[in-house]
């Protein structure tokens, strides 16, 4: 077993880096900025750049360190092929031999959402278990399938985008994908909004949410305040959420589901909308799956980048 | 690599059992009955005895044999232990230890419906590919997940129970699971006589299916045939098995979907009616999906048994 490890999270304006022990200790961490100017190509060399600076700096060998694990935004396959991270401004890439080529080091890559997941089975809210789905409540909702502690990665690198579960023939507005009625259109930071929008258009009740600015913290604050009408917005959130998530289930029968992204710093109030009606929709044999939170928020990206090399 | 294998497909009423070569051919292949009486005591040691016969027969010695791989018809979790399977009359069993000690060889064991999809994956309408969804369309709707080349197991061993994903939040009848509107419920061979019924009862069209017994073959021997109502029939069950699988692949991310079961025999026409649907609904990442019929019927079970010991 070799000591060192290091998990990299390639976000869209930042580069976050971690260096590990094989039990998960984040031993440093640091960031460098994401170059996106000339197509990209400046990203890889200057996270090798970091890398191999850092070994140096405390005087780490390349025999000491496992590899170099990484969380792309776009779907990368099995093999470490990036399909287009439009943000980045890839094209078709195999990251694990551009990057381990740079460093002279193995390399692991995969996509951010499965990436965090994978953090969060290994020392967030999914410790001790191996088949786990993890949600993530952001601006979107992403995420990722953990099967017999691994990552389920699908054919093309698009395993766990169960934001784009399609949830109501009956959505009139397009979701980012393209599509209507998905998920992410109502689970979201977003969704949120959208569905307290709705519902303050279509009663006449008194609520705080008329005041201020919308927010899904606004909505969960408010459901913590006993508003009535927050509370009637979390139960439509909670079913949309836990009738989707009761569909994964059938599919990959988890035994923990971990919420995360900023939607879930609502807690623990969040996961009992949820559960309430994931237990309604489930198949019994996938009844008793826990629900948790997430509990390494930003870090999730290099604590699973750092296990792809684990593995 | 070994010269032999067996797979063992345990049925409610008989066990198929085929012994193979690593290539996947099939070098025989018998049944013997499955007798359920004494709470299924016997059921292993009778499996154990037709092998053992077998290789006596043909003088194939034990370090000859990779293993004996066995579906069984109920949740199996990945160590091999079976959480009751009723049809047999069985509690809870660790099945690779029972069978193995009476075999003095290796055993692998996992839910049949799991297992017949590694069958197709091996041997039939999913050759060549590693990331798969098999939807039996019998008397319900079982399904089986393969990741990367292997079954996609689950906690407790109900991955792939796509039959119990939620479509439906007006259905009034009960499925067998408890729940109301699982999809099983409308894609099943049972689920086509229900909505061929409901729609011959909500029109006054003339059709074909007025006169003699409504089953799914009826349904689409009438769809060839050019019938308006039995179309309308197939469009229904069409989107609900098309976007059912949709959601299943915003989950794995599959590039070949198997349609398998009784249903399947109406053929081609099948796989046209529910891709439609399937690529309005699913995210774009899997929307190049490949539909595809099982091939190998009732043998799929002893196939992707075999192919269990081979992994």
């Amino acid at each position: 077993m070799n000591k060192y490890c290091f998990g990299v999270d390639l976000g869209g304006t930042t580069v976050k880096i971690g260096l590990f022990d094989p039990e998960g200790s984040v031993l440093e961490k640091w960031e460098i900025p994401t170059r996106k100017d000339d197509s990209g190509n400046n990203i890889l060399p200057d996270i090798a750049n970091a890398i191999l600076g850092k070994m140096a700096e405390m005087n780490i060998t390349r025999d000491s360190v496992t590899g170099v694990g990484i969380g792309v935004p776009g779907p990368v396959d099995s093999d470490g092929v990036v399909h287009r991270a439009v943000n980045l401004g890839w094209g078709v890439m195999n990251i694990n031999d551009v990057l381990g080529g740079l460093l002279q080091l193995p390399v692991k890559s995969a996509n951010d959402a499965n990436v965090a997941a994978l953090g969060e089975m290994w020392c967030g809210g999914g410790k001790g278990c191996k088949n786990m789905v993890l949600a993530t409540l952001g601006t979107g909702v992403g995420g990722g399938i953990i099967a017999e502690g691994k990552i389920l990665t699908g054919a093309m690198g698009a395993g766990g985008e169960i934001g784009h579960i399609h949830m109501n023939d009956n959505e009139q507005e397009e979701c980012g994908c393209g599509n209507f009625g998905c998920l992410e259109q109502y689970a979201s930071a977003t969704g949120v909004v959208r569905l307290a929008a709705r519902k303050l258009a279509s009663v006449n009740d008194d609520s705080v949410l008329r005041n201020g600015e919308l927010s899904a913290k606004a909505v969960f604050d408010a459901v913590k305040a006993g508003d009535k009408v927050a509370c009637e917005i979390a139960e439509q959130f909670g079913e949309y959420l836990g009738k989707g998530l009761a569909m994964v289930a059938c599919v990959v029968n988890p035994e923990v589901i971990v919420l995360g992204g900023g939607v879930s710093k609502a807690g623990e109030v969040l996961c009992e909308y949820v559960s309430k009606y994931y237990e309604k929709y489930v198949h019994f044999a996938s009844r008793k799956a826990e629900f948790r939170l997430a509990s390494l928020g930003n870090d999730a990206g290099i604590y699973g980048a750092a296990k792809l090399v684990l593995e």
